[in-house]
């Protein structure tokens, strides 16, 4: 047919029945197992496949790095995210440039102006500037979470939303009559500002009367939750006027469950708590830190890297939302 | 003078009275402060400085990258050293490329040749297998920690040998008798095997008899580290038979710890226990998990990148040991 597409990478890891990393991999000069090698070179010669340079834009010289920036890698969600992403490019032949942007504006700059230097192949950014001016069009960029004004960039982010509504069902499903939200967010716009419309959704469905304190994290964000948390104790009788709380990181949750215990509250048979992220305890470093919606990091990273590395990049998703899961962490009944 | 050496890039700091990175970064064309930029210009010219890539061997061609090989950001310590380490490399006008060789044998070899490949400027490597034998001689390397065969590789780590000693000191300043040792450890030879040397050595300055478990890491630690504390309980009079420990990791003192709440000791009351890395909290994030021996993460990784950048390679330091200091955490009584 004349009007077939060109073949594309997937098509020839389709055919030679192998993951796209190892087809990228033998492309690139990477060495895999033999058996590999000509099952990925079979499928190149069946589909008359090449590489399409051109698809990429601009980019004819390759690096075979990828840049990922990131806040910092003290926190244990950024950590887990890097880690994984490292293992992703790794699997597709690549090598990680890493830059912990710590908030500075200058640095972060500085590592977008290695792709309009040709000096990397792509960048996945998790930013607070709004960088989306400052990369070139043909420069392959994926942005987790985060809203730019140039919209088009490719975008990818946990389903937030679907993680609220659940959040509000599983504490209902495990008991629950009133639940309350407490929710700090950064000043930038993004895909996780869902969380709160999730749990508006979840309130509802089950004809529950929102709750929640919804606010910019400032200095004074320990001081307002305890002062939330007090707000919503009939002290005389020692009760909450709560007895479900969605906290929207596991980070806050931590500090509301240490507070709500310091008012001498059992958690959870007086009111159960559920976060979101997915941070697991130093030790035993297979549980998580509260009960909570898990961000799915090993697709995250597997879907950023797949658009960085995409050839056809003229119909890629602008918005790739993953799945969530809630697991216990021992702030719930189960 | 004839003999005189020629000029380095640290004399030039000197001479400028500006931080080194500025030097490297005026150097290799980063933008710092005009003002900064003219004092290293004047002190360039003053001491008729010249870059000296005959001394850097065969690595004439740079590419402003430095390479980490890590086992796993899942690792709070390692992620601590790692975004110390970016912070250092960017310092310099350099970027990082990080490898998690998730000790795959074969990824840690597939990083390494990127530097015979004359792809990265230098190594700085935290690995499993002796990796001193795949890495050519010219080729800037620093080990984190390990012994290889090739002792001539700088390698860089915290005095574990003092902290042994300065753990066993605190605990009897803090009123201890008798002092217990846990140690677990890979089979790779270290730096951090001082631990232990330390901790006999601390015994011996108070005539301490050394009470201690000393064994290779695998998957009945937990047991054995069980059985150890049982083994030294009076189980009658509700007893143990130490009053300080000391465990070689921060992750081994928290099993250890939350193994003696179980048998229903309380810390520190009963038992005061000392870890060993400095591994904070998730949440109150700057609260240490245990009182322990704090590795200088933030000096440990300013040496290791002054060692990949240092010009002269002539007298580089084959060791290079950083003091560690005693930090509370909870597990102590201050």
């Amino acid at each position: 047919m004349k009007n077939e597409k060109a073949p594309t990478m997937k098509d020839v890891a389709k055919e030679a029945g192998v993951a796209l990393g190892t087809v990228s991999k033998v492309i690139n000069g990477v060495s895999v197992g033999k058996e590999y090698k000509e099952k990925v070179e079979e499928a190149v010669k069946k589909l008359d496949y090449k590489v399409n340079t051109y698809a990429r834009g601009l980019k004819i010289s390759h690096t075979q790095t990828i840049t990922l920036i990131i806040p910092t890698l003290r926190n244990p969600f950024y950590a887990a995210f890097a880690n994984e992403i490292e293992h992703q490019v790794y699997l597709r032949g690549h090598k990680l440039i890493l830059c912990c942007s710590e908030e500075i504006p200058e640095k972060e700059e500085e590592y977008l102006s290695l792709a309009s230097q040709s000096k990397t192949d792509g960048i996945i950014a998790l930013t607070y500037s709004d960088i989306s001016n400052l990369v070139p069009d043909q420069i392959p960029l994926v942005v987790f979470d985060r809203y730019f004004e140039k919209r088009s960039i490719p975008r990818i982010a946990s389903d937030n939303y679907s993680g609220g509504v659940l959040a509000v069902e599983k504490l209902i499903e495990l008991g629950c009559k009133k639940v309350a939200f407490i929710r700090y967010h950064s000043k930038y716009k993004g895909e996780s500002d869902k969380r709160f419309e999730g749990y508006l959704e979840g309130c509802k469905n089950y004809n529950i009367i929102p709750n929640y304190i919804n606010k910019l994290d400032s200095d004074n964000t320990l001081e307002e939750i305890k002062e939330f948390l007090e707000k919503n104790e009939d002290k005389e009788n020692h009760r909450l006027l709560f007895d479900g709380l969605f906290v929207n990181t596991d980070y806050h949750a931590t500090i509301a469950l240490s507070m709500l215990k310091e008012m001498g509250y059992s958690i959870p048979e007086d009111v159960q708590i559920i976060g979101f992220d997915g941070i697991k305890r130093f030790y035993p470093s297979d549980q998580y830190v509260v009960s909570t919606i898990v961000q799915p990091i090993e697709s995250l990273a597997r879907n950023a890297v797949d658009i960085i590395l995409e050839e056809d990049r003229s119909s890629l998703p602008t918005v790739t939302l993953l799945p969530v899961k809630y697991c216990y962490g021992g702030t719930t009944k189960e």
